[in-house]
């Protein structure tokens, strides 16, 4: 019996090994980091809130067909997920300029990207997860052409999927970081997680610039109440129908 | 008359107007800076040597067919050069990996990079010159697609060429910087400089990591005798034929 064996502690969960190799435990901590974690703190009952966010937004997913890790949630902060091989990549999906985009270029936050800007970074702490360009990519030998080439195909299309559910919840989705891992078959599976820590989300019923905030920006940037903007996505994403209504059905 | 109206001071070059407004007069300083102008200091008699070596490697450019700004150097530290709106990139050849590059994605100094990569940064001190994927140079709207393309190909051509010049003066040629500018007919011109400020050189004769530097590096990573090798590139690039010699010549 292996089933407690923990096999990795990242920031914002630890996973855990199960009597089954294709299957391992995803748990969710209150823990939270920023600036490639230069900033450390706690947001109180996030692992719950994330966990179910996540869970909410993967089966979405599935039902719109993208294959996602997840299996199941047996406990509020636990998830069964299937084991993969992560790709060291970090596929971001950026709807509005923010972050540090606009830290890189200049341009200014909120300018709306049409068509969406899709970017690659290298999962790398020591090196703070820098920008990749198509050439570096390939140089560093992180993912095949085909794989980088599926991968901006899924973001966008899971960018279609989730734009339009936070729309359906008075949320922008202003941008995003999704982790794709390979399973036995070399099939590629939507990792890690979707939640407040990992996406940029506007309160469509806001128009100050820090009150709209309902991400771990307010924990990067001091704005305060974290817990009660994490709160607040959960329900609005709990609240809303879990498939979009389709053309035929509006 | 305007002849000696300034039109620009940067951190190596001053810029001035002439009485006929397509040309400009280019003028080259020892003032030295790095790490965007963290790091300042004078390498002495570098305005002489670089204005020199540019020179040297303008006119077997021209030769080679690559439209450059250079016109001529009327003294050793002034070129007169077409007047061109500078296109806010820095285009960056890499032959073997080193600074930046791999800091920034921990490849190790010295792997060869087949075929040589070709990057683009923002001009842009401000930001500190940051690495551009091809979707930011399209948002931030710095060149026009068949201009990246443009530029792409001329600067593969350019270091084609240079890298065999180099290579007879037992000069291995790491990267270098190039800069382009619009000339009134929109047509692309090389312009800036090419000097030990703006390519890495290591001396062919010398493995040790250290005494192969023969550019900035010097100065950059307080390795000493900076102005000695700036002169020995001079040197070797003077006592080099200014033609590759042809297939049919070898």
């Amino acid at each position: 019996m292996n089933t407690n064996q923990k096999l990795y502690e990242g920031k914002a969960k630890i996973l855990y090994a199960t009597d089954d190799a294709d299957i391992i435990l995803s748990v969710f901590k209150d823990d939270a980091t920023a600036f490639n974690a230069q900033k450390r703190g706690t947001i109180r009952g996030k692992g719950e809130v994330n966990c179910a966010i996540s869970t909410h937004l993967f089966r979405l997913l599935e039902a719109e067909g993208v294959r996602t890790h997840w299996i199941d949630t047996p406990s509020p902060t636990t998830m069964r997920v299937r084991t993969v091989t992560i790709v060291p990549l970090e596929v971001v999906v950026r709807n509005i300029a923010a972050g540090s985009l606009c830290r890189q270029t200049g341009l200014p936050v909120g300018t709306p990207l049409s068509p969406p800007l899709v970017e690659f970074y290298y999962k790398n702490d020591d090196l703070g997860d820098p920008l990749l360009t198509s050439d570096r990519i390939r140089i560093l030998n992180l993912a095949a052409p085909s794989q980088v080439e599926q991968l901006q195909t899924l973001a966008l299309q899971i960018n279609n999927i989730l734009t339009k559910f936070f729309d359906q919840c008075g949320i922008t989705l202003v941008d995003f970081k999704l982790e794709f891992g390979l399973d036995g078959k070399q099939s590629l599976l939507l990792a890690d997680e979707i939640s407040p820590d990992t996406c940029r989300l506007w309160d469509q019923a806001e128009t100050d610039p820090e009150r709209r905030v309902m991400d771990k920006d307010r924990f990067r940037h001091d704005l305060g109440d974290v817990e009660g903007a994490y709160q607040r996505v959960l329900a609005r994403v709990l609240g809303a129908p879990l498939r979009s209504p389709s053309a035929s059905e509006v």
